[in-house]
């Protein structure tokens, strides 16, 4: 039998604390080490037994490990690429957790010393709360995680991450990371930027007093923009070139209806809403 | 002590057909005669107690009435209006339950005789389904009715109608139709041209199947644009220049947003995303 692998989790905030604690609750054959700045997460993660051990440094958590997973905010996992540089090991496995990929995959090839492989994930475990108190063991169970190989991903290191994320509940899926980008451009990240539109639009031109008479369709709005401003500046920067193309596809439809407004064209109207009515067959992802 | 007074409901779908529902169930003291096309939904009404007397016609049904309530889509508003100009009779009070204000409030001034008193209102019961199968008695009790007041409205046609609402447990607030129109079209018009340009531009770029990765998102979005094709294509056509400008600073504050991403404006883009997030203070209609 093999020896039981290290995984170590760098990063102890909702993903990363989750991730532990569903290692450990779930029985998987692996021990896990967990690195963060803050020891008062360590120290939490260590009292619940989400971890088996707190590494003294980013580094000696880095040394010690056959899988190392980034759960980081996205800006800090470039920062990690690059500042852990020369603490990864051929033969190790490195992955991560942020919400654009392309990005993140040119920092790892500069980055990573040859030898050691990297593999692209994105669980799609949209979370309101943040930080290790949020934590839960069954946070990944029945959702999907995305994970995004490019051609030259080594298959064993994809097969080895794949068995992770199966292990903690999820579905994987696989998109190239272009395609991931893209894909997350449109679904989520320009959501987002409509939604921090429509309320600057509304709350310049409105006192607060009479923003509340919408009934509901505002409030399903506000609803999308309860996240960290830092978290958004930074995934709008990360997949800067596919969301500033879905904001202009967007603003394209906008001005198209706007058109149709403005020409009283009924007909054009009633087929731009039935088109975006016609949704029927989304199946949303757990 | 004055005789029972007759409120005549035109339209028998979910907002008439709870109105009068209404106003039989919590007693009030009128006599409830109700017009509509369909006489199933007559019949319905009837059955159910919600209305003492279905009329032979709209015309019937409007010279019986001391208050005509038309509870008809906004676009028929403006042809019952014409239409039956020449059956309202002076000291009536007629009121209607639009969407949009300032149009309406002209095609009134315009039709009906002079005598007759005209009030606009609008009642902030969104709801999701429609025709008489779904109205309650309940629908309108703690929600908001706003009535729009014109400088020559008649006073006690007002106090009338005010009375009207509070009597089915509505809250009402009183706004000038010009800022109605205003209003409603950035807290609800624009909110629902933003979700269907959304949904088309998500949908013109990405099969159905990549639709439902956004985890929570966009779904968000889909609640908003339930409703049929023709009630957003006349709300639109009848807030016409309202919702054209709140499009307008929309485009303004999205291209504001693309212009801090292109220009990698980190401090322009959290205080975007600060600014959009303050609405805390925003107390939702009920």
């Amino acid at each position: 039998m093999s020896q039981r692998k290290t995984l170590c989790v760098v990063g102890l905030g909702l993903i990363g604390g989750s991730i532990a604690a569903s290692v450990k609750t779930r029985g998987a054959p692996l021990r896990v080490v967990a690195a963060d700045r803050r020891r008062s997460s360590l120290s939490y993660a260590l009292q619940r037994g989400f971890i088996d051990e707190a590494a003294e440094s980013f580094e000696a958590g880095v040394a010690a490990a056959d899988v190392v997973i980034l759960a980081v905010p996205v800006r800090s996992i470039h920062e990690l690429l690059r500042g852990l540089s020369g603490s990864f090991r051929p033969g190790q496995v490195v992955t991560d957790v942020g919400s654009a990929k392309v990005s993140i995959l040119e920092t790892a090839r500069e980055a990573l010393p040859k030898g050691v492989a990297f593999v692209g994930g994105h669980p799609v475990a949209g979370a309101e709360r943040s930080g290790i108190a949020s934590a839960l063991p069954g946070l990944f169970e029945g959702r999907t995680c995305v994970l995004t190989p490019a051609r030259d991903t080594d298959r064993e290191a994809l097969e080895s991450v794949t068995e992770l994320w199966r292990t903690l509940g999820s579905e994987v899926i696989y998109l190239s990371p272009e395609k991931h980008d893209r894909i997350f451009a449109l679904v989520s990240h320009l959501p987002h930027a409509v939604a921090y539109s429509l309320m600057n639009a509304v709350a310049g031109e409105l006192p607060v007093s009479e923003m509340g008479l919408a009934g509901t369709s505002l409030r399903d709005f506000t609803r999308v923009i309860r996240s960290a401003p830092e978290l958004w500046r930074d995934i709008f920067l990360e997949n800067r070139p596919a969301v500033l193309e879905a904001i202009d596809v967007f603003a394209s439809r906008l001005e198209e209806l706007r058109g149709a407004i403005s020409n009283r064209d009924e007909a054009a109207m009633v087929g731009f809403f039935e088109r975006a009515a016609d949704v029927k067959g989304i199946r949303w992802t757990p």
